[in-house]
Protein backbone atom coordinates (compact mmCIF):
# COMPACT_ATOMS: atom_id res chain seq x y z
CA UNK A 1 0.00 0.00 0.00
CA UNK A 2 0.98 3.68 -1.15
CA UNK A 3 0.61 6.65 0.86
CA UNK A 4 -2.29 7.82 -0.82
CA UNK A 5 -4.18 5.26 0.42
CA UNK A 6 -3.76 6.10 3.60
CA UNK A 7 -6.50 8.29 4.15
CA UNK A 8 -6.25 9.05 8.51
CA UNK A 9 -3.35 8.85 10.49
CA UNK A 10 -4.26 7.64 14.27
CA UNK A 11 -1.82 9.00 17.22
CA UNK A 12 -0.68 7.47 20.67
CA UNK A 13 -0.22 11.34 22.46
CA UNK A 14 1.59 10.19 25.83
CA UNK A 15 5.58 9.95 25.19
CA UNK A 16 4.49 10.09 21.06
CA UNK A 17 3.60 13.37 20.71
CA UNK A 18 4.06 15.03 24.33
CA UNK A 19 6.56 14.77 26.52
CA UNK A 20 4.63 14.18 30.18
CA UNK A 21 7.74 13.06 31.62
CA UNK A 22 9.51 16.73 31.84
CA UNK A 23 5.55 18.24 31.97
CA UNK A 24 4.41 16.43 35.07
CA UNK A 25 7.78 17.29 36.92
CA UNK A 26 7.76 21.04 35.82
CA UNK A 27 4.04 21.07 36.94
CA UNK A 28 4.63 18.81 40.40
CA UNK A 29 7.58 20.86 41.24
CA UNK A 30 5.52 24.30 40.69
CA UNK A 31 2.89 22.55 42.98
CA UNK A 32 5.21 21.51 46.04
CA UNK A 33 6.96 25.22 45.65
CA UNK A 34 3.86 26.91 45.98
CA UNK A 35 2.76 24.97 48.86
CA UNK A 36 5.59 24.62 50.83
CA UNK A 37 6.24 20.73 50.27
CA UNK A 38 9.65 20.16 50.56
CA UNK A 39 11.55 17.00 49.42
CA UNK A 40 10.08 15.06 46.37
CA UNK A 41 11.64 15.67 42.83
CA UNK A 42 9.31 16.59 40.23
CA UNK A 43 10.92 13.70 37.94
CA UNK A 44 10.28 10.88 40.63
CA UNK A 45 6.90 11.84 41.75
CA UNK A 46 6.27 12.20 37.48
CA UNK A 47 7.48 8.53 36.83
CA UNK A 48 6.16 7.21 40.17
CA UNK A 49 2.18 8.79 39.08
CA UNK A 50 2.88 7.28 35.78
CA UNK A 51 4.15 3.63 37.17
CA UNK A 52 0.69 3.47 38.23
CA UNK A 53 -0.99 4.27 34.67
CA UNK A 54 -1.16 0.79 33.43
CA UNK A 55 -1.93 -1.18 36.10
CA UNK A 56 -5.06 1.51 36.31
CA UNK A 57 -6.29 0.94 32.97
CA UNK A 58 -5.52 -2.99 33.35
CA UNK A 59 -8.64 -3.05 36.18
CA UNK A 60 -10.62 -1.78 33.13
CA UNK A 61 -10.06 -4.13 30.54
CA UNK A 62 -9.86 -6.83 32.56
CA UNK A 63 -13.86 -6.21 33.51
CA UNK A 64 -12.73 -5.50 37.18
CA UNK A 65 -14.31 -2.08 36.75
CA UNK A 66 -16.70 -0.33 34.74
CA UNK A 67 -15.12 1.92 31.66
CA UNK A 68 -13.67 5.04 33.39
CA UNK A 69 -11.90 7.92 32.27
CA UNK A 70 -8.24 8.83 32.33
CA UNK A 71 -9.17 11.83 34.30
CA UNK A 72 -10.29 9.50 37.04
CA UNK A 73 -7.79 6.98 36.94
CA UNK A 74 -5.19 10.10 37.40
CA UNK A 75 -7.16 11.16 40.43
CA UNK A 76 -7.13 7.84 41.65
CA UNK A 77 -3.51 7.17 41.12
CA UNK A 78 -2.49 10.61 42.89
CA UNK A 79 -4.47 10.06 46.11
CA UNK A 80 -2.72 6.84 46.15
CA UNK A 81 0.49 9.05 45.31
CA UNK A 82 0.01 12.06 47.85
CA UNK A 83 -0.72 9.40 50.66
CA UNK A 84 2.00 7.63 50.52
CA UNK A 85 4.40 10.69 50.03
CA UNK A 86 2.56 11.90 53.18
CA UNK A 87 1.20 15.27 51.82
CA UNK A 88 -1.98 16.12 53.33
CA UNK A 89 -3.63 19.36 54.12
CA UNK A 90 -4.58 20.03 50.53
CA UNK A 91 -7.87 21.52 49.45
CA UNK A 92 -9.94 19.45 46.54
CA UNK A 93 -9.29 22.48 44.34
CA UNK A 94 -5.84 22.20 44.77
CA UNK A 95 -5.63 18.50 44.41
CA UNK A 96 -7.98 18.97 40.99
CA UNK A 97 -5.19 21.19 39.51
CA UNK A 98 -2.31 19.26 40.00
CA UNK A 99 -4.26 15.83 38.67
CA UNK A 100 -4.68 17.69 35.32
CA UNK A 101 -1.19 18.61 35.27
CA UNK A 102 -1.18 15.86 32.10
CA UNK A 103 -4.03 18.46 30.39
CA UNK A 104 -1.24 20.62 30.34
CA UNK A 105 1.80 18.69 28.64
CA UNK A 106 4.22 20.50 26.31
CA UNK A 107 4.68 19.00 23.21
CA UNK A 108 7.96 17.55 21.97
CA UNK A 109 10.09 20.12 19.56
CA UNK A 110 9.38 18.51 16.52
CA UNK A 111 5.39 18.02 16.90
CA UNK A 112 3.79 20.91 15.56
CA UNK A 113 5.59 21.65 12.97
CA UNK A 114 5.35 17.80 11.86
CA UNK A 115 1.52 17.49 12.46
CA UNK A 116 0.88 20.75 10.71
CA UNK A 117 2.38 19.31 7.57
CA UNK A 118 0.87 16.19 7.84
CA UNK A 119 -2.76 16.96 8.23
CA UNK A 120 -2.42 18.89 5.20
CA UNK A 121 -2.59 15.55 3.78
CA UNK A 122 -4.37 13.27 6.41
CA UNK A 123 -6.61 13.27 9.00
CA UNK A 124 -5.41 13.51 12.44
CA UNK A 125 -6.92 11.63 14.99
CA UNK A 126 -5.69 11.23 18.28
CA UNK A 127 -5.91 7.59 19.29
CA UNK A 128 -5.15 8.17 22.92
CA UNK A 129 -5.99 6.50 25.96
CA UNK A 130 -6.48 10.05 27.57
CA UNK A 131 -10.33 10.83 27.77
CA UNK A 132 -11.57 14.00 25.63
CA UNK A 133 -11.62 16.65 27.57
CA UNK A 134 -7.83 16.09 28.53
CA UNK A 135 -7.22 15.60 24.78
CA UNK A 136 -8.63 18.91 24.52
CA UNK A 137 -7.27 20.83 26.65
CA UNK A 138 -3.99 19.55 25.68
CA UNK A 139 -4.19 20.47 22.40
CA UNK A 140 -5.25 24.34 23.34
CA UNK A 141 -2.24 24.35 25.30
CA UNK A 142 0.24 22.61 23.21
CA UNK A 143 -1.21 23.97 19.72
CA UNK A 144 -1.94 20.25 18.25
CA UNK A 145 -3.60 21.01 15.09
CA UNK A 146 -5.98 17.21 15.57
CA UNK A 147 -8.67 17.15 13.15
CA UNK A 148 -10.74 14.46 15.65
CA UNK A 149 -10.02 13.65 19.19
CA UNK A 150 -10.96 9.43 19.20
CA UNK A 151 -9.67 7.57 21.73
CA UNK A 152 -10.88 6.01 25.23
CA UNK A 153 -13.95 7.92 25.94
CA UNK A 154 -15.04 7.94 21.90
CA UNK A 155 -14.62 4.18 21.43
CA UNK A 156 -15.27 2.90 25.26
CA UNK A 157 -11.58 0.44 26.09
CA UNK A 158 -8.32 1.16 26.59
CA UNK A 159 -5.36 0.69 23.87
CA UNK A 160 -4.04 -2.06 23.20
CA UNK A 161 -7.23 -3.97 23.36
CA UNK A 162 -8.63 -4.73 19.83
CA UNK A 163 -12.01 -2.86 19.99
CA UNK A 164 -9.83 0.43 20.58
CA UNK A 165 -8.44 0.14 17.34
CA UNK A 166 -11.61 -1.60 15.64
CA UNK A 167 -13.95 0.97 17.03
CA UNK A 168 -11.30 4.19 15.95
CA UNK A 169 -11.27 3.12 12.30
CA UNK A 170 -15.47 2.13 12.64
CA UNK A 171 -15.58 6.24 13.65
CA UNK A 172 -13.66 7.25 11.17
CA UNK A 173 -15.71 5.42 8.23
CA UNK A 174 -12.33 4.00 6.69
CA UNK A 175 -11.10 0.57 6.86
CA UNK A 176 -8.50 -0.12 9.41
CA UNK A 177 -5.93 -0.35 6.17
CA UNK A 178 -6.79 3.08 5.61
CA UNK A 179 -5.42 4.46 9.04
CA UNK A 180 -1.73 4.33 9.94
CA UNK A 181 -1.28 4.39 13.85
CA UNK A 182 1.52 6.43 14.81
CA UNK A 183 3.26 6.05 17.71
CA UNK A 184 6.29 5.88 19.96
CA UNK A 185 5.47 2.79 21.34
CA UNK A 186 6.53 -0.93 19.86
CA UNK A 187 3.31 -3.06 21.75
CA UNK A 188 1.33 -0.22 20.70
CA UNK A 189 1.67 -0.68 16.61
CA UNK A 190 1.61 -4.26 17.00
CA UNK A 191 -1.80 -3.99 18.64
CA UNK A 192 -3.10 -2.23 15.45
CA UNK A 193 -0.96 -3.89 13.19
CA UNK A 194 -2.87 -7.24 14.05
CA UNK A 195 -6.61 -5.25 13.23
CA UNK A 196 -5.41 -4.30 9.77
CA UNK A 197 -3.94 -0.53 10.60
CA UNK A 198 -0.85 0.43 8.95
CA UNK A 199 2.44 1.58 11.47
CA UNK A 200 4.30 4.57 11.64
CA UNK A 201 7.19 4.50 14.63
CA UNK A 202 8.35 7.62 15.45
CA UNK A 203 11.67 7.37 18.04
CA UNK A 204 11.48 9.32 21.80
CA UNK A 205 14.53 7.83 22.63
CA UNK A 206 14.14 9.75 26.12
CA UNK A 207 10.16 9.45 26.88
CA UNK A 208 11.28 8.01 30.38
CA UNK A 209 14.24 9.95 30.55
CA UNK A 210 18.05 9.30 29.70
CA UNK A 211 18.47 5.79 31.21
CA UNK A 212 15.22 4.66 28.87
CA UNK A 213 15.45 1.22 27.98
CA UNK A 214 12.37 0.28 26.43
CA UNK A 215 11.21 1.46 22.49
CA UNK A 216 14.83 2.67 21.85
CA UNK A 217 13.59 1.61 18.24
CA UNK A 218 11.32 0.02 15.98
CA UNK A 219 11.32 -4.29 16.85
CA UNK A 220 9.32 -5.02 13.89
CA UNK A 221 8.74 -4.67 10.28
CA UNK A 222 6.71 -0.74 10.76
CA UNK A 223 5.53 0.97 7.38
CA UNK A 224 7.51 4.53 8.38
CA UNK A 225 10.40 4.32 10.66
CA UNK A 226 11.07 7.92 11.28
CA UNK A 227 13.45 10.28 14.17
CA UNK A 228 11.13 12.34 14.75
CA UNK A 229 7.37 13.73 12.87
CA UNK A 230 9.15 16.19 10.67
CA UNK A 231 11.13 13.27 9.31
CA UNK A 232 7.53 11.34 9.08
CA UNK A 233 6.27 14.09 7.12
CA UNK A 234 9.08 13.99 4.27
CA UNK A 235 8.43 10.43 3.96
CA UNK A 236 5.29 10.97 3.14
CA UNK A 237 5.39 13.67 0.82
CA UNK A 238 3.66 16.22 3.29
CA UNK A 239 6.07 19.69 2.20
CA UNK B 1 -22.22 35.73 32.84
CA UNK B 2 -19.63 37.58 31.05
CA UNK B 3 -17.94 36.06 27.52
CA UNK B 4 -14.55 35.39 29.67
CA UNK B 5 -16.73 32.67 31.69
CA UNK B 6 -17.59 30.96 28.62
CA UNK B 7 -15.00 28.14 27.75
CA UNK B 8 -16.06 26.12 24.94
CA UNK B 9 -18.76 26.82 22.09
CA UNK B 10 -20.40 23.92 21.57
CA UNK B 11 -22.03 24.40 17.10
CA UNK B 12 -24.99 23.08 15.34
CA UNK B 13 -23.70 22.41 12.06
CA UNK B 14 -26.48 21.64 9.21
CA UNK B 15 -27.67 25.06 8.80
CA UNK B 16 -25.77 27.08 11.06
CA UNK B 17 -22.24 26.70 9.77
CA UNK B 18 -22.88 25.32 6.17
CA UNK B 19 -25.63 25.34 3.70
CA UNK B 20 -26.87 21.82 3.25
CA UNK B 21 -29.57 23.20 0.54
CA UNK B 22 -27.28 24.39 -2.19
CA UNK B 23 -24.76 21.62 -1.48
CA UNK B 24 -26.99 19.04 -1.52
CA UNK B 25 -28.85 20.28 -4.81
CA UNK B 26 -25.27 20.74 -6.37
CA UNK B 27 -24.23 17.35 -5.31
CA UNK B 28 -27.72 15.78 -6.97
CA UNK B 29 -27.88 17.88 -10.00
CA UNK B 30 -23.86 16.49 -10.60
CA UNK B 31 -25.49 13.35 -10.00
CA UNK B 32 -28.12 13.30 -12.48
CA UNK B 33 -26.26 14.90 -15.16
CA UNK B 34 -23.40 11.95 -15.26
CA UNK B 35 -26.18 9.30 -14.66
CA UNK B 36 -28.25 10.77 -17.38
CA UNK B 37 -31.24 11.07 -15.08
CA UNK B 38 -33.38 14.15 -16.59
CA UNK B 39 -36.40 16.18 -14.98
CA UNK B 40 -35.26 16.03 -11.48
CA UNK B 41 -34.42 19.51 -9.46
CA UNK B 42 -31.45 19.07 -7.37
CA UNK B 43 -32.95 22.25 -4.78
CA UNK B 44 -36.44 20.31 -4.78
CA UNK B 45 -34.33 16.64 -3.99
CA UNK B 46 -32.65 18.63 -1.25
CA UNK B 47 -35.74 19.52 0.45
CA UNK B 48 -37.27 16.34 0.11
CA UNK B 49 -34.31 14.44 1.31
CA UNK B 50 -34.25 17.21 3.57
CA UNK B 51 -37.64 16.36 5.25
CA UNK B 52 -37.07 12.69 5.99
CA UNK B 53 -34.23 13.69 8.32
CA UNK B 54 -36.30 14.70 11.53
CA UNK B 55 -38.88 11.97 11.33
CA UNK B 56 -35.92 9.09 10.93
CA UNK B 57 -34.27 10.53 14.03
CA UNK B 58 -37.36 10.80 15.67
CA UNK B 59 -37.64 6.82 14.87
CA UNK B 60 -34.42 7.24 17.45
CA UNK B 61 -35.44 9.23 20.11
CA UNK B 62 -38.69 7.74 20.49
CA UNK B 63 -36.62 4.26 21.18
CA UNK B 64 -38.10 2.59 18.68
CA UNK B 65 -34.84 1.76 16.81
CA UNK B 66 -31.50 1.93 18.69
CA UNK B 67 -29.05 4.58 18.38
CA UNK B 68 -28.13 4.55 14.70
CA UNK B 69 -25.79 6.97 12.78
CA UNK B 70 -26.70 9.75 10.83
CA UNK B 71 -25.11 8.35 7.58
CA UNK B 72 -26.88 5.35 7.91
CA UNK B 73 -30.41 7.64 8.13
CA UNK B 74 -29.64 9.05 5.06
CA UNK B 75 -29.07 6.41 3.61
CA UNK B 76 -32.20 4.65 4.43
CA UNK B 77 -34.15 7.92 2.97
CA UNK B 78 -32.06 8.70 0.38
CA UNK B 79 -33.07 4.87 -1.12
CA UNK B 80 -36.54 5.83 -0.17
CA UNK B 81 -36.57 9.12 -2.04
CA UNK B 82 -34.59 7.15 -5.15
CA UNK B 83 -37.75 4.59 -5.01
CA UNK B 84 -39.89 7.66 -5.40
CA UNK B 85 -38.51 9.31 -8.06
CA UNK B 86 -38.31 5.77 -9.75
CA UNK B 87 -34.04 6.11 -10.60
CA UNK B 88 -33.08 2.60 -10.22
CA UNK B 89 -30.14 0.78 -12.15
CA UNK B 90 -27.25 2.35 -9.81
CA UNK B 91 -24.79 0.37 -8.04
CA UNK B 92 -23.84 0.18 -4.63
CA UNK B 93 -20.42 2.73 -4.78
CA UNK B 94 -22.47 5.46 -6.92
CA UNK B 95 -25.23 5.72 -3.87
CA UNK B 96 -22.42 5.76 -1.63
CA UNK B 97 -21.02 8.54 -3.30
CA UNK B 98 -24.80 10.15 -3.72
CA UNK B 99 -25.29 9.48 -0.04
CA UNK B 100 -21.94 11.31 0.82
CA UNK B 101 -22.98 14.70 -0.50
CA UNK B 102 -23.56 15.70 2.88
CA UNK B 103 -19.93 15.03 3.91
CA UNK B 104 -19.09 17.79 1.03
CA UNK B 105 -21.33 20.75 2.30
CA UNK B 106 -19.97 23.95 1.86
CA UNK B 107 -19.67 26.57 4.60
CA UNK B 108 -21.35 29.55 4.56
CA UNK B 109 -19.76 32.99 3.26
CA UNK B 110 -18.46 34.19 7.32
CA UNK B 111 -17.94 30.49 8.82
CA UNK B 112 -14.18 30.05 8.21
CA UNK B 113 -12.94 33.18 8.82
CA UNK B 114 -15.54 33.48 12.05
CA UNK B 115 -14.35 30.17 13.69
CA UNK B 116 -11.07 30.50 13.13
CA UNK B 117 -11.32 34.27 15.18
CA UNK B 118 -13.68 32.54 17.33
CA UNK B 119 -10.97 29.61 18.14
CA UNK B 120 -8.22 31.97 19.62
CA UNK B 121 -10.36 32.31 22.48
CA UNK B 122 -12.67 29.12 23.19
CA UNK B 123 -13.21 25.82 22.56
CA UNK B 124 -14.96 25.19 19.54
CA UNK B 125 -16.55 21.66 19.44
CA UNK B 126 -19.43 20.18 16.66
CA UNK B 127 -22.93 19.77 18.92
CA UNK B 128 -24.25 18.13 15.67
CA UNK B 129 -26.70 15.05 14.73
CA UNK B 130 -24.18 14.29 12.12
CA UNK B 131 -22.18 11.29 13.15
CA UNK B 132 -17.84 11.23 13.51
CA UNK B 133 -17.14 10.91 10.20
CA UNK B 134 -19.35 12.92 8.39
CA UNK B 135 -18.08 15.76 10.33
CA UNK B 136 -14.65 15.30 9.64
CA UNK B 137 -14.65 14.95 6.27
CA UNK B 138 -16.91 17.91 6.06
CA UNK B 139 -14.36 19.83 8.12
CA UNK B 140 -11.47 18.76 5.45
CA UNK B 141 -13.55 19.65 2.47
CA UNK B 142 -14.64 23.07 3.75
CA UNK B 143 -11.61 24.38 6.14
CA UNK B 144 -13.80 24.30 9.67
CA UNK B 145 -11.20 24.72 12.10
CA UNK B 146 -13.14 22.25 14.88
CA UNK B 147 -11.27 21.76 18.28
CA UNK B 148 -13.22 18.61 18.88
CA UNK B 149 -15.98 16.48 17.34
CA UNK B 150 -18.68 16.02 19.28
CA UNK B 151 -22.42 15.55 18.56
CA UNK B 152 -24.52 12.88 18.28
CA UNK B 153 -22.01 9.42 17.49
CA UNK B 154 -20.34 10.82 20.91
CA UNK B 155 -23.56 11.64 23.33
CA UNK B 156 -25.07 8.72 22.01
CA UNK B 157 -28.11 10.93 21.72
CA UNK B 158 -29.74 13.06 19.05
CA UNK B 159 -30.60 16.89 19.77
CA UNK B 160 -33.27 18.34 21.21
CA UNK B 161 -32.66 15.70 23.66
CA UNK B 162 -31.79 16.80 27.05
CA UNK B 163 -28.95 13.98 27.28
CA UNK B 164 -27.40 15.32 23.96
CA UNK B 165 -26.32 18.74 25.51
CA UNK B 166 -25.52 17.19 29.45
CA UNK B 167 -23.55 14.43 27.65
CA UNK B 168 -21.55 17.20 25.42
CA UNK B 169 -20.97 19.18 28.31
CA UNK B 170 -19.47 16.32 30.66
CA UNK B 171 -17.35 15.28 27.57
CA UNK B 172 -15.82 18.57 27.75
CA UNK B 173 -15.29 18.29 31.53
CA UNK B 174 -17.37 21.27 31.66
CA UNK B 175 -20.03 22.68 33.66
CA UNK B 176 -23.00 23.69 31.08
CA UNK B 177 -22.87 27.19 31.94
CA UNK B 178 -19.50 27.41 30.32
CA UNK B 179 -20.49 26.15 27.28
CA UNK B 180 -22.64 28.32 24.85
CA UNK B 181 -24.60 26.26 22.42
CA UNK B 182 -24.49 28.39 18.97
CA UNK B 183 -27.25 27.70 15.98
CA UNK B 184 -29.44 29.14 13.76
CA UNK B 185 -33.06 27.20 15.14
CA UNK B 186 -34.64 28.35 17.76
CA UNK B 187 -35.77 24.75 19.25
CA UNK B 188 -32.19 23.39 19.72
CA UNK B 189 -30.91 27.26 21.97
CA UNK B 190 -34.19 26.24 23.81
CA UNK B 191 -33.36 22.95 24.32
CA UNK B 192 -29.57 23.91 25.34
CA UNK B 193 -30.65 26.76 27.62
CA UNK B 194 -33.30 23.88 29.52
CA UNK B 195 -29.63 21.96 30.41
CA UNK B 196 -27.68 25.38 31.29
CA UNK B 197 -26.37 26.33 28.44
CA UNK B 198 -25.55 30.05 27.20
CA UNK B 199 -26.57 30.33 23.98
CA UNK B 200 -25.35 32.55 20.80
CA UNK B 201 -27.99 32.30 17.66
CA UNK B 202 -27.14 33.12 14.34
CA UNK B 203 -29.22 34.28 11.76
CA UNK B 204 -29.75 32.04 7.98
CA UNK B 205 -32.70 33.37 6.46
CA UNK B 206 -32.02 31.73 3.73
CA UNK B 207 -31.35 28.28 4.49
CA UNK B 208 -34.21 26.56 3.61
CA UNK B 209 -34.48 28.80 0.18
CA UNK B 210 -35.71 32.45 -0.27
CA UNK B 211 -39.18 31.74 0.97
CA UNK B 212 -38.10 30.25 4.32
CA UNK B 213 -40.59 31.22 7.00
CA UNK B 214 -39.21 29.44 10.44
CA UNK B 215 -36.01 30.78 12.14
CA UNK B 216 -36.14 34.28 10.18
CA UNK B 217 -35.48 35.57 14.03
CA UNK B 218 -34.44 35.41 17.44
CA UNK B 219 -37.59 34.47 19.12
CA UNK B 220 -36.10 34.00 22.74
CA UNK B 221 -33.50 36.22 24.73
CA UNK B 222 -30.73 34.04 23.93
CA UNK B 223 -27.34 35.63 25.17
CA UNK B 224 -25.89 36.59 21.95
CA UNK B 225 -27.43 37.37 18.68
CA UNK B 226 -25.38 37.86 15.17
CA UNK B 227 -26.50 37.64 11.82
CA UNK B 228 -23.07 35.76 10.91
CA UNK B 229 -20.01 34.55 12.71
CA UNK B 230 -17.94 37.88 12.00
CA UNK B 231 -20.71 39.73 13.84
CA UNK B 232 -20.45 36.88 16.92
CA UNK B 233 -16.74 37.20 16.52
CA UNK B 234 -16.97 40.84 17.17
CA UNK B 235 -19.33 40.34 20.46
CA UNK B 236 -17.22 38.14 22.04
CA UNK B 237 -14.23 40.06 21.50
CA UNK B 238 -12.03 37.75 19.81
CA UNK B 239 -9.99 39.70 17.09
Amino acid sequence: MTATEIKALTFDVFGTVVDWRSSVAREADAFFGKHGIKGIDGIEFAMEWRKLYNPSMERVRAGEIPFTKLDVLHRMNLDALLARYNIGGLDEAEIDWLNRAWHRLDPWPDSVEGLTRLKRKFILATQSNGNIALMVNMAKHAGLPWDVILGSEVVRHYKPCPQAYINCADALGLPPEACMMTAAHNNDLVAASRQGFRTAFVLRPVEYGPDQHKDTKAEHAFDYIAKDFIELADQLGCP
